[in-house]
């Protein structure tokens, strides 16, 4: 039995508590200073109001201000925020860590610093650690395709693991996988957290095939949809995916497998992300789209910020041309100026390349 | 301007006269004798009845019998028939052959021997000219994801010319592309027609999740359902995929595109092969869900049978061991012995690796 600490108490980091429970563990569940109410719903009611569930039986939740006593023994610490909490948890964890501490980041992506760098969030949560013991304490991080509703409804998902130390990421396997959570693995963090950004922005684009239908007065006399124009947007977002991963260092050929494929297929059949595309594929803008949704798109869209950022540092650093990256171009182009999808048919698996 | 025969007056064989007759091209529609109302009602009133659609204007029907005339001086000889008829075709084509014939084939897939061997179906067409001719004849093969009812709704669309012949295939490519027929080119044709046919077989893993879903009673009373199984189901595949290329000798990370990824996605986004897995993921057996289904659904089936024979072959020969492509496995399994599908969940992503 291993001790679990989880700081978030969001949808994510209490679903998680579903398995570490059936798989017998001590599990301290505190509430970020966003969560009280939620902490005080889970003390009074043992009822989380995001997710709608009765928590397991056994999660204790705790308040921030407990934090100390709730890292006192843990055999992992889950970072449960958000990716707008990252620096937040780095610099709130750093004065309670001790060596050897295991951190394993539920928040998944990339972060664009002030001067275009892009670094995956493993990475900025650790920066906020003091130097001295940034090489004391492991950070891992889950990615792949899990809806916290349906993980804590022990529906069967699978998931990725991801870190540098391989020795540390089999520790944790045997703690969180159970039969309906199945971790895998992978040594290839930049990889798996450049696929798990970019697939929201790319899925804006894929989503825009069913609004392109939309706008064209639907299916046919004959029901000929968009699959068509879905299928080769999917296609050059794969491309664009993967070389986007190349160019960060990591392992294109992981995109064949759950960190890519299956995410970026999972998050094209429905979600928000797939419903800003589809509002923008009808030619609607960023800022109508987000108004006629009335909920917050801010994943989907984060993603493109931060590679608007990025991209002109690649091109001055010469690691990609003009002509490089078309389709998440034209999405980074319509979010930023609030204009209209244009989708670059032409130049969308390659400019002047017919080979694929 | 480019004369184009087309043997084969099915969907696909009269979609293609779209992109064509807007080039500009001569096209002449020749019907294999299981066409011969099509061409009939082509020509009464350019009317077609699978379709449903008015041909294009100067599409040339002819009735098999005219063959020979047809031919006289065609730049290409496409081949519409399905996959059942690429014997036929072959045969039908070779005594009316000269050098420097160049057939493209819009038949899909592959075809395993009664000895087990695996072949793809450009290959088996060729296989049918006489030996003398082979070498002087091109036989190049479409893929990708391209429905009949869009094509010729010009929605847009693209797909994969595929052959060794990279000069022959610019040409087609010359003749064929356009704003909404996008042809990209690949010179793994080995790759490209495995993943074509392959992607059926595993879409009836991957409609599974649907179907196991509503067995489960469909959404939780949160609303939770299965993405993550599907995305699971998804994952596996295109890795099983990929791997099937690879032990065929093609290109495995062509999955990154249209061939792969692109076609297995939008193969998911509905259709009969994917409602076909979504019956056997409710438990149906195949034959029960086909009785369901009141329709053709051979395309999916087709593979798996062609799968089933070439395992065995594969595992005599030391190409794989008894735990690689358990899904495949299981699909065989479940359709060969008429038995509910039961997905290996523990094999899925490989036997006992964790590493992705």
């Amino acid at each position: 039995m291993a001790i679990v600490t989880i700081l978030g108490a969001g949808r994510m980091g209490t679903a998680i508590t579903w398995p570490l429970r059936d798989n017998g563990h001590e599990v301290r569940l505190v509430g970020t200073h966003l969560d009280a109410e939620i902490i005080r719903s889970c003390l009074d009611a043992r009822y989380h109001p995001g997710l709608r569930r009765r928590i397991p039986d056994g999660v204790q939740p705790l308040y921030l201000e407990q934090l100390p006593q709730a890292l006192d023994g843990a055999d992992v610490i889950v970072s449960g925020v958000n990716s707008l909490g990252v620096h937040w948890i780095g610099r709130t964890l750093a004065p309670l860590l001790w060596p050897g501490a295991s951190i394993l980041s539920l928040t998944k992506g990339v972060e664009a610093g002030d001067d275009g760098v892009l670094r995956i969030l493993p990475d900025v949560l650790a920066g906020e650690l003091p130097a001295v013991l940034r090489s004391q304490v492991t950070v891992a991080a889950v990615a792949g395709p899990v809806l916290a509703y349906e993980l804590s409804g022990r529906r069967i998902s699978a998931t990725v693991f991801t870190g540098t130390d391989e020795a540390e990421l089999r520790r944790l396997r045997g703690i969180f996988h159970n039969d309906y959570y199945r971790v895998w693995l992978s040594t290839d963090p930049v990889g798996v957290e450049v696929f798990a950004a970019l697939k929201n922005a790319y899925t804006i684009g894929i989503g825009s095939a069913w609004g392109m239908l939309e706008a064209a007065g639907g299916p046919d006399q004959i029901n000929a949809a968009m699959h068509n124009t879905a299928a080769l947007l999917f296609a050059a977002s794969s491309r664009e995916l993967a070389q986007t991963v190349k160019i960060m260092g990591g392992r294109a050929e992981g995109f064949i497998g759950l960190q890519g494929a299956g995410d970026l297929y999972v998050t094209c059949t429905g979600g928000r992300t797939f419903r800003l595309g589809w509002l923008m594929g009808k030619g609607l803008t960023h800022s109508q789209a987000q108004a006629e949704m009335r909920e917050d798109t801010l994943e989907g869209a984060f993603a493109v910020l931060q590679m608007a950022r990025t991209l002109p540092v690649w091109e001055a650093e010469g690691r990609i041309g003009p002509d490089d990256l078309p389709m998440l171009r034209a999405i980074i182009r319509a979010i930023t100026t609030d204009t209209p999808l244009a989708l670059p048919w032409d130049d969308l698996m390659g400019v002047g390349k017919v080979m694929v």
